[in-house]
């Protein structure tokens, strides 16, 4: 893992606090912690967690996402967690007799994104492990967020489902699209015609390519099967050293 | 939970095998098939196990997705398990000397969703826990999957990682585009194996694969070369007679 140990942990980026209400198990808060972690988000709100807070358990799961742990906010109730928020959206699995647009992760992500970058403060729900969020709760949000899956098997975790909403949420933000340096440079249509023309040579001589009417159909489809691959200068030079090897063989 | 208890649990659908390549942890064997069963894919393969399978740890964090686990093949190696697969690709957070194309989870997943529509077979290989895929299991691989996070702070487990491809799967199949049934069968990654070592063979005849210390990389990158390519079935005899033509000549 050298090569990602050596790239910077981005400090978080603004985006949605997670607000996760009366969560039980310690573990679940921390794995909550480094899914966040993982995506750039930063504000962690906890609602009653049942254990109390801090909670040795969330630290032993959170995997060097302690600062997010540290700067977790605790709340007694969903009203008083979500009262500075402009805009709150609540994740849930079941259907229910309120009438609130329900959308999918992805299209909340994207809406989120375009509250943030207007400089509003949004927050996501996520219910405990045993009873999920209850109608209480559901009444700040505007919106529901329904993850699909398997219908009559939606065992997300309370982890997972702040992983794929965090996921959907680091996609959704404009991302400054990195250049890769290290990409080898691809071969010129020249030089690939070059080595075309050698295998051409070298395949004649040998009686490969006959009869002389599929000999132009032929070259089409063998060239056409390189072209795919998309070469990199060195191996063209990798393929020329082969077909100089293969007919040096007696 | 009533609402979703009603619901019946969809069976899985056609989608891409599921390849854990040394896989350390029952635990995350089990949490991997809930992932996949969230999400309608239902074929895991193993790669040498560490503990062995059945497992039953694998069991007991899978909850009442037993029947993937009941329906898990197990390989001794990934070229064995991969045999079958007409396209395959790996997940990785690594950067790579291995000159292969990176693209993310969700174009993966369309991409994925095309060729199963049209009747392909397959796969995503995904590294154990420790020390992820070494490049021997990356070059079976046409395309590496980079899951996008946190420069840095990429502490995705297996599960997670399996979760993510499977939500992204799972999404990307309505949008499917229509099978292309005129496009010719790919190369099986079997067949192409075949290929491989009787080129490899003659090469090392004719002396090209040297320095011995070199062999390994250089054989590699023909590999991947061809890979690239995506080999129909016809190209891969083309290939052959290729190979044939040039070593017969005197």
């Amino acid at each position: 893992m050298a090569g990602t140990d050596l790239k910077k942990v981005e400090p978080s980026r603004p985006g949605p606090a997670v607000v996760l209400v009366r969560p039980q198990m310690g573990e679940n808060i921390g794995a909550a912690a480094r899914a966040m972690k993982n995506f750039q988000l930063g504000e962690l709100r906890l609602v009653a967690p049942r254990d109390g807070w801090p909670n040795e358990r969330a630290y032993a799961m959170s995997s060097r996402a302690d600062d997010i742990l540290d700067a977790a906010t605790v709340y007694d109730d969903t009203a008083a967690a979500v009262a500075d928020l402009q805009l709150v959206y609540a994740t849930t699995a079941r259907r229910r007799d309120m009438e609130k647009p329900g959308m999918a992760p992805r299209q909340a992500a994207e809406e989120i994104a375009g509250r943030v970058a207007a400089g509003q403060r949004t927050g996501i729900l996520f219910g405990g492990e045993r009873a999920g969020l209850d109608n209480d709760d559901v009444v700040f949000a505007r919106s529901l967020i329904h993850i699909p899956t398997n219908p009559g098997y939606a065992s997300l975790n309370l982890g997972q489902a702040v992983l794929l909403l965090s996921y959907e949420y680091f996609l959704a933000v404009p991302a400054t699209p990195q250049p890769d340096a290290t990409a080898a440079p691809p071969a010129t249509a020249g030089e690939q015609q070059i080595f075309f023309g050698r295998l051409e040579a070298e395949l004649d001589r040998s009686g490969f390519l006959k009869p002389p009417e599929k000999r132009l159909s032929m070259v089409r489809n063998i060239r056409n099967l390189f072209q795919r691959a998309e070469l990199t200068e060195q191996e063209l030079r990798t393929l020329h050293g082969i077909l100089s090897a293969l007919i040096r063989r007696d």
